[in-house]
């Protein structure tokens, strides 16, 4: 039998903090009571914060992060427009396919799982379209299969230097909240986030951003849509209202998060994901093992994917985690099932936290047989966590 | 301030029982987990048996009946295929509108709010449909907006009739649960409904249940869809996954929720709901009042309609409910905004919550200027639920 | 199986609100942290206005109201001192009883069930007493069992009266946040209450205010006492802190019950209870049955004690309810058992609890043989809280 | 602000498991319902269970411990009855002061802080006690302040030496449900404990068991009592009701935790505290540090009290580990005060728990100026847990 606290080291759904899970905790109410706007227009206003812009607007889809991608395209192309996609992951080439299946050209170019987005070839491509065939660029910021974050700014920059109107839609899922992002500096036009992640509430909820260029692009689309409609969700929400049942649940858990957000101060919560992760992966690089990521400009601050050493199955890392020490480790995804396993580290966090996800990391990849050094990795995630380089190693082992 | 329980009466979200509530409090978990499908494989087969169906394959949606109507359209049917509709309240209506939406030609009917289905006319244009130019038929079981049930068995015979291989599209959502549905007897290819109504839980799953005819006709659709796909959700669920981020939270509340159901016997719930909704009526003609829905034979089991007198403005009668008692009654929706009020009784329900809506009703429509004799509603229900015609009424007359 | 929503109307506990219940659905917490007094000082603050006293010190201890009522016995009194008490129910009954036990010297005076504190015998009896033998006058402000309160400030009158020195207890348990209560004016000495009362959280704290008069008789007095010694508490308290582990769940409860409180206003609060109880009692007197309380200045408005017809077992009334409409009403205790039972109405409360109670009382009265006038008396109460009084009765006689 | 979880490791309360946490939060009941019984009378045989014990009863107090140690004393013992104690603790000593207060002779053995019970002295004051003047023996089974689990089956066998027939009593608080205790075997007369231990619920139950020849002293004991009296809570408790209003909520939870409890299996509870505290302790050796139990035989596999080293407040240490990392470790009690901190390591507990705890508290020593080898007990706790004494640490200096 399993006892003590569940370890939850996966990049989503997050924990939850107890203030969010008691806000969620209520009887059912009208969603047409004339009060219901109380609860619910803040969160568009408060959510443009988070996405850092000002002059898009918000909305909130019943669903997941998966179904706010599908909005984002109904609502702003049309049937066969082309649009340019990079592959390094298991989320970007799900959302490669997603364009397909929905009827768009998709020009993929695929570059290494660990790579990030390829940015000089984005710019190649977007000042060959002298036509301005492409209609919008996608980019994953955070690749949650490989721990990768890249470099959204950079694709603007690459859009306007080629002069080129194409959307720009970005998928935040495993970022935004956790992760610098900046809607309006960066000029993104169509940004995706979902509740269970760096918004610290469970799965339910697709977030969808959308700039005025977008929306205008959305008057014109003649995509299929009806549930995912913005007319709809516009409409209805400036008085606080949906098209549809909303979850209520999850729109109270999502004000109480907000609230810890901004109580923390948005800038404070990206510093800590960034000072948190840097100890994940002090401990890593102790263990000697390597990340997938490419390059430390490509750390992800939410998620490490971790190579396992030769001969070390991935799987078996995470089954010891998980059947032994109630522990849950992110699985390698794709082409690196087996390979890798996953650390999440976003969300409702603290060091302590980070050290027990290390310490049964440590333990598990021991027990699946490989030759990490026990203990260490803590050590070093403790000594930047403290700032405190202590010599005391050397001592330690002088006793050994 | 508002004290205390809050008197919910809408039709949906309907009250939470608190086991469900507590089965929903749970910390996150991996979505991925090797016994995530201890928890997830159940719940397909068992919503079966709420759908009574043991031929055809359950879906979970995260969204709402409308993305599970949504979901139902664009897996089974081409772009401009002929469907036929009847439009009789708002919730059918808005079936129409998405169904347009979506690119489908509909061949709409228009019959009274207050009506059911018009199953002759269904026949008639059936009959005449010599080219199955008609490729499906778009039934709301219970149209919530008036408080109208439809008989789906017969428009089964009105298609049999016709020797007619439309698939039949059923809105079940405010009735799957509560009132008799019987997706393999009457023929039913795609049954809708959401967690949110008889299946106790708060909003958030959209429940969609398909027939292997449906499944067949999904293999050749060709509308565009990729969130909602059914190939994708069922290669998932075989093993309790899912294509998504699926809202545990609600996963768990319906394994609740259904344990409930099965616990107390699916005949048992649905006898419960005609015998609460039974006392609910006979309260509101004791009142003089007319329901929306023009015969008996119509009547919901799941909400009633009510007709305000003239002079009498019904959204006084929810405002003064809502304000000064801490109740919620469902407004009068569309055309009938201002004409009628609605009481929700599905769900967890008992005896006293019937009489607690009818007091609190009486309360308030005399307070908008109603003349409706204090109390009558309720005495009338008490008859009912207690089975005693007592003769006292009479005698306490004697004693004003 | 039983559905819906427990109704629940015994004088305690009673209902939590939901605020309450998530305030108490928190980790556990140490309570020697350096800030654990941010929680608890104000809720000694706090509570004194609920007592209305300034002068006077406020204990929570871990029991119920009868630990506190032993507290207040064994710190301030000393082994064979004379007190003045009356039983007029169960309650007083059990503390006579108590604080024999104690080893005081008790002179009871007996008086009816229903009858409330003997004023004028206390009087006589304290001017007979010119020796100051009675150390304490103990009053039961509002006796649960009969649904009787007692005028307290009439018994601290007829102390004065006397020039009479005797430390005046007072168990509020009851009352003391639902009606009026005034420690400084009515110079109670020792107030006892419980946490699951006025004060809607749940069982698990007993209360105890202290005047001053009263903390300076426990200097000296030599009563055996350890887990509820004053001193202890006193000492530890003043930091926020307690000399025992306290039920810190309880204690956020208690914060969240205190904010509802004081949001609503201690003296809304009050009279609405005062308004709630006299619906309540009309609807009683409408079905032609009485109070056990004997005359309306004795009416609790907390709860009410109702004899049952002759021939009805009032047993039977409870067990009808209890088992086949979910809801829960008070037992006739001791010499009431069979004879009559009760309707708490006090707490977190509203109009349309007190209709679902009579509502649900006059079923279970009828199913148990009383022949009592269906709905009668949910319809005077209705005008009650309407302030309609209406003429349509007559009207619906006229149509049966 | 704080964010992440908390981390909880102060000897009680402890971590109360998610499912007891569901468990209590329920509506309030009616304590003298018909089938109140279902809930709590199966309590009191499994607690009979958790104290191994057939013959005796077990009593839960609304209350604490403390409640539970008066409760005790009070129902057995006489004014002025000499007893045997020793103080080793500041619990120890807080019993001592409670007999004293209570009226008894107190015949104190002091021995140092660190030490057990003194069982040879014991032997030796039983043996020359000719004229059984001594009625009982108390034992602190776990003395919580310092660590130290004392030999309960070795003052029984003095106990037998000596044919002395003194009752045995003995503070289980935080042993019982943790440590082997078996009251039966080793002749226990009064044990009591809490609900806030190893029985893992929030504070609020005083828990007692009785033994035979305990409750035939009751019956002629003289000690003045009421709130904890014996025979009242024996008579109501028969049908599962109480003398007072019982805090429902706890009850609830303690069922879930005992389900829990036997779910993983008593002994293996045990065995599960005995691995968990070994991997602590090593843990705490390898920092160099000492503990405050004299002797490996005498650790306690609840708690650990931890000296710090000289120069090193502790007090500081847990300052920094609650305002900085989120973490509550217990402070040095009494004369430990600044000079130990304690990890509480009982109730709900695993692996990842343990090594989050030493973690912590090596940056927490680090932090308040200890020279302790960061990592270096975690490394340790994870040699343990695993089995695995990895040869690594060298690789890793080789790196460094």
């Amino acid at each position: 039998m399993k006892t003590g606290q569940t370890h939850l080291f996966i990049p989503g759904p997050t924990n939850v903090p107890d203030d969010v899970r008691r806000a969620m905790n209520i009887g059912q109410q009208d969603m047409r009571a004339s009060d219901f706007g109380d609860l619910t227009i803040g969160l568009f206003e408060d959510l443009k914060q988070v996405f850092r812009t000002r002059t898009g607007e918000v909305f909130l889809l019943p669903g997941s992060g998966t179904g706010a991608w599908e909005a984002a395209i109904t609502n702003t192309l049309n049937p066969g427009d082309k649009v340019l996609m990079a592959r390094y992951g298991q989320f970007s080439d799900l959302w490669v396919q997603m364009a397909q299946r929905l009827g768009l050209e998709v020009e993929v170019i695929d570059v290494a799982w660990g790579a990030g987005v390829p940015v000089a070839e984005f710019e190649r491509r977007l000042g060959a379209d002298t036509r301005d065939e492409i209609k919008a660029v996608f980019v994953t910021h955070n690749e949650t299969a490989t721990g990768v974050v890249s470099d959204v700014a950079a694709v603007r920059r690459a859009l306007d230097a080629s002069f080129h109107d194409a959307l720009l839609f970005v998928d935040g899922v495993s970022s935004i909240g956790s992760i610098d992002f900046r809607m309006d500096d960066w000029g993104v036009d169509l940004a995706v986030t979902g509740s269970q992640k760096g918004l610290m509430c469970p799965a339910g909820l697709g977030i969808l951003a959308v700039s005025a260029k977008a929306a205008v692009a959305a008057k014109t689309s003649t995509m299929r849509r009806a549930f995912f409609e913005f007319e709809d969700m516009r409409a209805m929400n400036a008085g606080g209202y949906f098209p549809y049942t909303p979850p209520t649940m999850l729109l109270h858990g999502l004000r109480a998060a907000l609230d810890r957000i901004f109580a923390e101060g948005l800038d404070e919560v990206i510093a800590r994901h960034a000072r948190l992760a840097e100890g994940i992966r002090r401990g890593i690089h102790a263990w000697g093992l390597d990340l997938v990521a490419e390059h430390p400009s490509l750390y992800s601050n939410t998620v490490s994917t971790i190579r396992t050493p030769d001969g070390v199955d991935a799987r078996e890392v995470i089954r010891i985690a998980y059947d032994e020490m109630n522990t849950s480790f992110g699985s390698g995804l794709g082409r690196l099932a087996g390979k890798a396993f996953r650390i999440g580290h976003l969300g409702d966090l603290n060091e302590g936290m980070c050290l027990t996800a290390l310490s049964i990391a440590e333990m598990a990849l021991v027990r699946a047989g490989a030759q990490i050094p026990m203990g260490a990795g803590v050590a070093e995630a403790q000594r930047h966590f403290t700032g405190v380089a202590t010599a005391q190693p050397r001592l330690r082992i002088a006793a050994e």
